[in-house]
């Protein structure tokens, strides 16, 4: 008689099994070489797959839908696991197959004169950058983890980043999909149109669904022509309203050629210059609120004479305080790190609060001001530093430990920060993810607050196209 | 007894009063006064509604919606009844209500800082535009029947328009719906956020559902800077080809600047300019092909200068071999007017056949190549007209009567020609609706060529949202 560890390792083996029959031995992971698939980046989310399916084709992922479907097993699709939710991560509990697409990377066709790039899902995204750049176009899906996440990671997660505020989200580059259903049949439209109104547009369904509806194998993207022009500049304000006002005069004077708009706050920029040796603020005083703006052109008009101007003017004016423009790549180069350097700034504090929430661009400032007295009622010390993408109306209001509190002290009051912004976000109608999506990580706050009607829609489409449940089961909803 | 048709005028006035208590008797139009809600603009649709009901807010919308939904009666979403697929338009069954949102035409909000307004889905498109206008900003979606269409139907088809090429399709401008669904019970997300990943993003469905899978009542859409450059040329060249190397070329060449860029073949020009009195061809020589572009900015850097030496390297690298930039604005109405006429010019040579398909940008020379062929071996003499929004590869390939035929002999053979053309879109991996929809119209030839899954998911989608099958039954979906 078996004990019930060894009725369970024996279930597993013969689960395994019935798995590699179904798809080949040599596309199976399992055991000790699960390491780098049960974990995303941040260490926050700490897994344990039944297995891992490597898949060389589409068959190869509609074989593993099919064989999950009949044996009733969860499904976890995964790309550059990536993502901040926990969204393509298996569970601890040893249950879920995890169906990797990082064989599945290649560029199949790019076509700069129609604009459309045919990609497979499991493609790193600066790869299928580099592959269209080379073909003298652009892919304008620019965000911080482009080295390893997947576009079809990117296309489940409809990703934000810094150039949304001029191309849109990743739904806005998405021509078409190719995916394989929760019974395994396949939906494919890779024509790469533009334009194209017959029926209703099925492949809005499974973009940004995080894994919950399908699988998607390729996508036909949108490329654009290649920047040929590019200006950076930092620019200092009196304030943070004086810095939506900023974008909103530069998006209404520039004539669209804002590629790039994040603001950074005072304590941010201080932050990064004082923890990170390598990173200085090219002004020579502090200011309350600061922009990074890129303006970029793949052509036309010279833009640096008529910015050197315009920026004049706005000094003049008073709303800028002091900038610099980038001059050459190096000093691009110092002004993002000011940006990308936070995320490890942050990090040197133990745990914080991360967060991804929107409002309306004209809230943004009055947001800030909100948020940041509620943290402060809530634990006095703790040092806000939103931050983000403002043109599109997002910030990271992160929170980091008072000094006089050590990480252990700080870590259970990160919820109640937490939920004490979350309810702010309610009251100024905003979204408490506005790129990172729901996964698992979010799951909680985002049903809290979903309302029956866009629950029993959102319900509704899972249950009808995955009765049995097996497609990342549990993240977005429960 | 009552005879047969006694029968059915008497359930049918026992209807009309049930309809007249659910939703109030002054909301219900009947009998001799339905003339304008039963047909569309182009006479081609004329149906008979068994009553129409203007609905004043979402109650008495949501009222009619669950009457049709109790009493099992179709229900047919009407918007500026200028659609060209008998979309919005009753059938002459005289057994449909149609609902009228023309009441609800108010423009609730406009945020030009977070680029939003909230408008009502009667409101008429020239009348969001121009209070858009008078707050500073600009609402990009430019179609010929914008004086009349209403922008619940402009989302309920995804409508395209001149403007695509820079700012997409309708889907691309809307950020928020509420939509009454079949059951009564309202989707409502009028928040106006630039981004939001959570959870399933439910508007999608109805864009483009051509009212099939519930009303929309009213909308939360993108709103830009106000273009204050705005330079349009009418330009010549060798061929179809060169028009769409020329598109290449301006894309690239004038980082994003283009916000129009229209094909007119010569016959179109030719045509137009021959049948219209006021319509005179700019240049002085006739060229086999043209092009329509219109650059344009909210400011930025001069686009004037900058265009005229361009314009000059395009002439003498022989691409542009002709060419004229408008001075004024009447010089810009002059050549609009060549575009505008070609609709008139058509109809005066009686029946013909109208199309709106689509390929790759990339193939759009060659389809037009094939099918003049097609088109010549089919009836001799026929006149092809492909013009068109070729910058999102969509094109009208328009036909008309040979000379020596009258429109009674070429009447029979159009429905040929568009089958034939079909077949050849089919073999390019186009599209037959790329900007108008499906509707009646075109539902046939659109069922003809839809594949299994798509199919499946289209009708689960129907069926899951609309099981009494009350919403514009038998478009899109027989």
């Amino acid at each position: 008689m078996l004990s019930v560890s060894e009725s369970a390792a024996s279930d597993r083996a013969s689960l395994l099994a019935s798995l590699a029959a179904a798809v080949g031995e040599r596309q199976i992971v399992s055991g000790d070489n699960l390491g780098r698939y049960n974990n995303d980046w941040t260490g926050d989310h700490r897994g344990l797959a039944l297995a891992v399916v490597r898949a060389r084709g589409i068959e190869d992922v509609a074989a593993t839908i099919r064989w999950c479907h009949t044996h009733g097993v969860p499904l976890v699709p995964q790309g550059g696991h990536t993502g901040l939710v926990a969204g393509g991560t298996p569970t601890a509990s040893g249950n879920e197959v995890v169906l990797s697409l990082e064989l599945m990377n290649k560029v199949r066709e790019i076509d700069p004169v129609n604009g459309v790039a045919i990609v497979e899902a499991g493609c790193v995204l600066a790869d299928l950058k580099e592959a269209v750049d080379k073909a003298g176009a652009y892919f304008p899906l620019s965000i911080g983890s482009q080295g390893s996440c997947q576009i079809g990671g990117a296309i489940s997660t409809n990703a934000g980043g810094i150039n949304v505020v001029r191309y849109g989200m990743t739904r806005a580059l998405v021509m078409g999909l190719e995916v394989v259903l929760p019974d395994g049949q396949v939906y494919r439209d890779l024509r790469g149109l533009h334009k194209n109104n017959t029926g209703y547009d099925l492949k809005q369904m499974f973009i940004g669904a995080e894994g919950t509806l399908g699988v998607v194998t390729a996508a036909a993207v949108k490329i654009v022509p290649k920047p040929t022009q590019v200006e950076t500049l930092f620019l200092a304000t009196s304030s943070t309203p004086a810095v939506i006002e900023l974008f909103r005069r530069i998006r209404t004077d520039s004539g669209d050629l804002i590629s790039g708009f994040e603001l950074m706050g005072a304590p941010s920029i201080e932050l990064v210059c004082a923890t990170e040796p390598n990173i200085r603020n090219p002004l020579s005083a502090i200011y309350p609120a600061y922009a990074i703006v890129e303006l970029s052109a793949s052509g036309g008009p010279a833009i640096k004479p008529w910015l050197d101007t315009y920026l004049a003017t706005l000094m003049e004016e008073g709303l800028v305080l002091d900038g610099v423009i980038a001059q050459n790549q190096a000093q691009v180069a110092e002004i993002w790190a000011l940006r990308e350097g936070i995320v490890e700034s942050q990090a040197r504090f133990g745990a914080y609060l991360r967060t991804d929430i929107s409002t309306a661009i004209s809230a943004v400032a009055r947001f800030i001001e909100r948020g940041t007295e509620a943290v402060e009622a809530l634990v006095p010390g703790a040092r806000c530093l939103p931050y983000g993408h403002v043109g599109d109306g997002n910030l990271h209001f992160n929170v980091i430990r008072p000094m006089n509190m050590t990480p252990e002290e700080f870590a259970p009051l990160i919820h109640k920060i937490e939920d004490e912004l979350f309810t702010i976000v309610d009251e100024f109608g905003g979204s408490i993810s506005a790129e990172h999506g729901i996964g698992l990580a979010k799951r909680h706050a985002f049903e809290a607050r979903l309302e029956d009607v866009p629950r029993r829609l959102m319900q509704t489409l899972k249950q009808t196209l995955d009765p049995r449940n097996i497609m990342n089961p549990g993240r977005i909803l429960s």
